[in-house]
């Protein structure tokens, strides 16, 4: 069973937003079994659609399309669709009429003829109700091909997966189960991995496919198994790969960094609180994003400006002059300050050079200390992360941050 | 000039990664005014590839290629590329293979054979020098036809297409330019708006073209002019278009929420911090994304936990035990707190109910809380954002901190 994605609209093709809908529905579509061939962004142009449309259903019986749905003048998807279709006219959807009036009287907006245009669909699909939204989805199927149409906002998109297309797509085609799974490893180059995982690599059976996933917290090895009955092997292969690479395995199954490290302070019954400047709340932004980190995550202290660092945290201002707020001393005493101060079991603490500004000779852009404080005292090593992009460095000096915290709670 | 962006690597097809590389390259190449036709995602097989290009160079003359040349089993465009551009051999590339033995020895890493191998490139093809990694960009122009492969890791796509594919592509190709330019508004629904501003619309020249672009921090309108004797238009069109919508106008330019507030605390010399429950380190983090931020940022307190609230921000926890944490007086105290012991001049905070769990029937999921403390007072609302998406939610209630701070600023 072989799919493709398609996604409309001029400001994914100019680069204004970056399209993370073909993420979320190939991971959707592949847990149910459907391989997606390819993912194609085009504009919203008559032509582009009806070509890609063409092109697409040479290989494929199932094109999940989305974008181009709006209430606005340059979302034509429909009406293209309605054409292709063959459909003679446009029908009102009641309940997405009802829903829309609804949604306009909730939040104080006055309906427009905008909104009521968006309740009609072509006669041959069938309408799938927007419980988030305006635009409904739309389900067409003819001569075999089948087209699902769903707005572009994300959450929109999500919720019409999740409650409508989902059940429809188990119903219409026999299917069967691709299996994936994931482990994660972190302080390992790609390159240097492969290598030390190269024997067990041209051992795996021909129906395993191996994958390297480079993320910001570590490479994500994939093995993907295409026949039913083999899906046992994976864990097999997986324990055997661990003799391999000992030392950098964070965990198994499809997480982040902050998953294991949040599942780990949880099961220990252990709290955390972070002290951050480099950062600057990206490691408390990435412990919070998980459901349920309340019950291990209290708390943090972003210490941009030194006399937060000195008045807040207790810092020693004698040893940021001494030196410098990017030093050892400094992050283990912010990382010893926040942990009294919010009263957690564990902490972190980072300070460093984020950039692209702000390097010297000794200290160079990417240069990061990181401490974790633990019960019994605290740790601290030096990064030199060896870039100068900004978003790049925050990231990596997090998820080192993170990394350190895991290894003191495996200890 | 036409183009199409091809991107190969399973990883994406399964949504294991959001390809974010697409929509970089398409904002450089529109700004030297190339037109990207498609973005389309592969897999990394021969014959997936093959077809690709061959149904690409139908239509563009130019295609940019990112991923499939990492030093893994899994990749191997680099050899799909030389059979299809006819190459007899493989030659090895002396800078690339110095840089990746000079790389090794600074990292402390061992150079393996895979190292070496990929300092091979095709013989028909120019190698482009990668600083940032051990696999070198490839320039292929055969028959009229250009073929750029880059890596797919990010940083060194962008370190290749600034440093080496930018100034070929203006050699290469007699290029006009596409001139776009972003307004961002605020506080408006994008039906409402093209409602508002339809007549406006109705009127625009047809070399201009309008686009709607909602993202979490408000819709952006983003005008095209194809023509480059009329691009002088689009700011005359743009302030007329103010007299439509004054009070949901931001700024203009293709800037974010918290790029068009850094610009304001700067230019009124003025310092921020924030007190963050539901956001847990978002707004700052958000904050501190921008370069030279430290200029108006001092520092947040994450008050996760509510003894956190009262211990190191100072709300009253009686308070806490009579109206909730998610209320209008713990939101006020906690951006008073942090405003005090942060010492700036202006401080947010925010109070909710982020999901998907949590919500009662008085204060459900969405509910969140925002308070601004300026010189002279405190400001708070109460948002209720209507869904359970965590991570929505968090994006909302931050963006809708960011915007009370904005007209706090402009008053």
């Amino acid at each position: 069973m072989n799919s493709a994605i398609l996604t409309i609209g001029d400001e994914i093709l100019i680069g204004q937003i970056t399209d993370t809908n073909s993420a979320y529905i190939s991971r959707l579509l592949n847990a149910l079994g459907i391989k997606v061939n390819n993912m194609l962004s085009i504009s919203d142009s008559r032509q582009s659609i009806v070509r890609a449309l063409d092109a697409l259903f040479e290989h494929v019986d199932l094109a999940i399309i989305t974008g181009g749905l709006g209430p606005t003048k340059d979302d034509i998807t429909k009406h293209v669709l309605a054409e292709y279709f063959n459909s003679k006219k446009m029908v009102t959807h009641e309940p997405t009429l009802l829903h829309v009036q609804e949604m306009c009287r909730k939040r104080g907006f006055e309906m427009v003829e905008s909104n009521r245009l968006q309740a009609q669909v072509p006669e041959v699909c069938e309408a799938l109700f927007n419980e988030q939204g305006t635009a409904p989805g739309m389900w067409f199927d003819k001569n075999g091909k089948v087209a699902v149409s769903l707005p572009g906002v994300p959450f929109e998109m999500e919720g019409l997966m999740q409650k409508q297309v989902i059940s429809r797509l188990q119903k219409r085609f026999a299917l069967s189960r691709i299996v994936h799974q994931t482990l994660l490893t972190y302080g390992i180059a790609e390159s240097k991995l492969s290598e030390v995982i190269a024997s067990w690599e041209d051992a795996l059976p021909p129906y395993l496919r191996l994958a390297y996933l480079p993320t910001p917290s570590g490479v994500k090895l994939r093995l993907s198994c295409y026949e039913t009955a083999s899906e046992n092997e994976i864990p097999e292969q997986f324990e055997a790969l661990k003799k391999f690479i000992p030392d950098f395995i964070v965990g198994m199954g499809d997480y982040l960094l902050e998953d294991f490290v949040g599942q780990m302070l949880k099961q220990q019954g252990k709290t955390v609180s972070t002290a951050e400047s480099c950062t600057g709340g990206r490691i408390a932004s990435m412990l919070t994003s998980i459901a349920g980190s309340s019950a291990y995550f209290k708390g943090s202290v972003v210490s941009y400006a030194n006399d937060v660092k000195v008045n807040v945290l207790g810092v020693n201002a004698y040893d940021i002059v001494r030196y410098g707020a990017v030093s050892q001393t400094v992050a283990e005493q912010m990382a010893r300050g926040v942990q009294r101060l919010v009263k957690t079991d564990y902490a972190m603490a980072t300070s460093g050079i984020a950039g692209p500004g702000g390097g010297t000779p000794e200290k160079p852009v990417g240069t990061v200390w990181v401490a974790v404080a633990t019960p019994s005292g605290v740790q601290s090593q030096m990064f030199s992360l060896g870039t100068a992009d900004r978003e790049r460095n925050i990231a990596c000096a997090s998820a080192n941050a993170l990394n350190m915290l895991r290894k003191a709670l495996a200890e």
